[in-house]
């Protein structure tokens, strides 16, 4: 009977102040609502459309503001890496490390970030690719085994479908599931529409995508939340604002309970 | 607060013996569990894999078994037609008439069957087919409108997903709820695996999707249903075992319940 | 050393005007550049995206014209059908039947349009539907066959990708031709983007889709031609300009003569 | 009227004495038969589908064999590089530096390959993602020119299509062209079929598909190309018997001739 886990943050970190009030608004309503939450932040977009688009305060100074969030709040903490040398510095700080959908096939970056996490007692979150059929999310997880990494998440964010459109296939919850990890929902990035002149998003399909991903029973929801997206530097149209987390989290909760008591299907 | 609709049925008329054996069960169980349940059965399967493949008893000695369908249990019925001069013999017996979704642009059958159904007081049910974006469902709940028609149900069944496998995209149940119809999930063929010597199925992920797809706030299950799926003469692979049935249809109710006390999205 | 078929025409029978002119001209070309040319039209547009879109003359009407234009121009002419009870007819005057995608899995109307135009030694031209591999034409091949139907053509007019998009995979060409069957390459129909109030289409692309089609070894290569595409009632958007059409085919024909002379891969 | 560029080569260098032979090869065919070609053999596969695969003999030992490679014979070379800090080193020895396709919205890469090669007047290779539109090609194109970058080519390698299936969209070429940089097809990777416990590939679509690109009008053609396939490390599947490369380019430039007499379209 556990209790649905979910990772929520900023995209990118944009400021130390604007991170730490995120953060602290989420573990008030964490610690209110009894919610199982990590937080999560990017020190570098390091993939964005464009080169003029914004990218984070780098490695050392998101690391920094990072741990701030975990000291202040008590809250563990979750980011993504992008290249083998940052796993270490990176799980020092992060209780889960996640790795990108496009970098899931990468070995070196599963390797370092399982050895890195495995020293700190951390998890790895490896993001399904848009390209890889669930069934075949085995690899990414039997090469951080190999690595001696058990602590696995693995996300569904989508598959690309036809140009410009990502769509969910639910049946990846159950199929990524029979592989041990537990499977989290990303239910803003499930939501982007990639292309254009940047990548755009259907927020309205948040809450009914995340209802649907617990009610086939994923272990936790990931969404990205901002509290004012249409200000947002990185991936405003598909973030939840930050004052209807309470009640999009609460929501899903009612669900998880009711897949508690009916788990056989 | 409207209870979920389930319509379920075998497949095909495969005899006047299990048709009514099978619908009996079902009536019990709708009387006892308190469902709102349309019986549905194919008087013929007009595009199967093969030219051997059975087809079923034809329009006329299949509309004879559905009306003592109805008058045995009391339950409505509903069945597909495939041209338009099928409508209004079929529109006499059947509370629902079903347009298959290969078959959901062609205006004829919509006017055929919208005008027979009309003269009824029925409704006509459209399930989308496999190849158009949920927004485009617009076009036929339109051509239904024009001749007459406003009673509509919409369903989804599926959208082709590269070659031999469906997706179904969650959004497209708030999308087509939004063009005025209730929107049915088709639980059952949503699991077809086409192609190959004949079509097979995933039925393990029936649960699955039912369940996400009522989280995300539609209004009905189709389900097809065989006392004996291993030996059913049509989609035996992808039909939920007759005995699973009122299990199934009970956890679906739950999570319709939950629904309903937490309609905001 | 086969010469590439043309199969060629306005998408609907729009007037007796329009039609005979552009067979007329269509002739010309065919007899001044040594082509192999089918005139084509449609009697009935059977699924247009809105009730309101032209439909065509009709069937009596529709086939009096197709008459007409063998008669005057000495083409060879054939015309899509939609219901069983529409191929007797249109065998009496259209050397090919054409079935369309959307109903290539309706055995009936394989039966009627296989026994329709055994009768007059006439061809059933199947459309590959767009919710279907190549592979799986086999059982609409073999559904003729069995009605005693063995002259058959199978055309490649996209495959659903996506929302709103079709994708030509070029590998349904081979794929296709080890059934038996010769495959004709629909170059303008493949150019669709189906969606939205009315289908659009990206003209731009039929040259070059049309030339990689024919490398490939397609034999034959359809494509809805027509005096001003803008003005037209059905299908403007992808439709060639009449006045291109000569060069289109000529071009097309020097790809033809080199795979001949290098045909095997 | 410029030749059709070839880039060929093994997928990976399995050993010194594989590589030279091979390129010996190619060298003598190009020169015989008045190929413009490129050597192109991978270092490091940094992606491979278990941790078990071969993945080469690394940057160092690899960079040496291409420096041999282009001693030898004369052959310019290419190879990909997969983190920031190869670029360098490998622009010293390679022409072209290559950017896989999963890697190419890493702008960290694209900045460090786009430098390097401007240093040595070098040219990057971009690989369009499976999972990324043509027109949004754009983006990769934009980011190389910021970093001073102009001598690029991109190349199409198919298109995520459904599960464990890649698509060719043939209008990707004049599309991607008309950004500015000449535009590649890889015929060799395009067939592969990801997935299960190893990649797979369809052979025999390679002459098909490299026939249909070069109609279309693209500028080169990668193909990998291996001695004996069976027996090689990586994509066996999907690589040319080296000994059937002459033929398959030399009918390859046969319809490269007849577009550049025919180019416009």
């Amino acid at each position: 009977q556990l209790p649905l886990l979910f990772i929520a943050g900023p995209c990118v970190i944009e400021s130390e102040e604007l991170v730490l009030s995120t953060a602290e608004r989420l573990a008030e309503i964490a610690a209110r609502d009894n919610l199982s939450l990590v937080f999560k932040c990017s020190f570098d977009k390091a993939n964005r459309t464009s080169v003029d688009s914004f990218r984070g305060p780098g490695l050392e100074a998101g690391l920094e503001i990072l741990a701030k969030v975990k000291q202040v709040t008590g809250l563990d903490v979750t980011t993504d890496i992008h290249e083998p040398g940052q796993a270490a510095p990176a799980a020092e700080v992060c209780r889960i490390l996640q790795i990108p959908a496009f970098l899931a096939r990468q070995t070196d970056l599963l390797e370092a970030a399982s050895k890195a996490a495995l020293k700190h007692g951390g998890v790895v979150n490896i993001k399904k690719p848009q390209f890889v059929a669930p069934e075949d999310c085995i690899h990414a997880v039997k090469k951080c085994e190999a690595f001696g990494q058990e602590q696995l998440l693995l996300t569904e964010r989508g598959t690309t479908f036809g140009y410009g459109r990502l769509v969910n296939d639910m049946r990846c919850i159950p199929i990524m599931q029979q592989m041990g990890p537990p499977v989290i929902f990303d239910a803003t990035h499930s939501v982007q529409t990639p292309g254009g002149k940047s990548t755009g998003g259907q927020r309205e399909m948040i809450p009914y995508l995340a209802r649907a991903a617990v009610a086939c029973g994923c272990d936790g929801i990931f969404a990205e939340t901002h509290p004012d997206p249409s200000q947002a530097l990185s991936d405003g149209p598909n973030m939840l604002p930050l004052e209807e987390f309470a009640r999009f989290a609460l929501d899903l909760q009612r669900f998880r309970t009711l897949v508690n008591e009916n788990s056989a299907l």
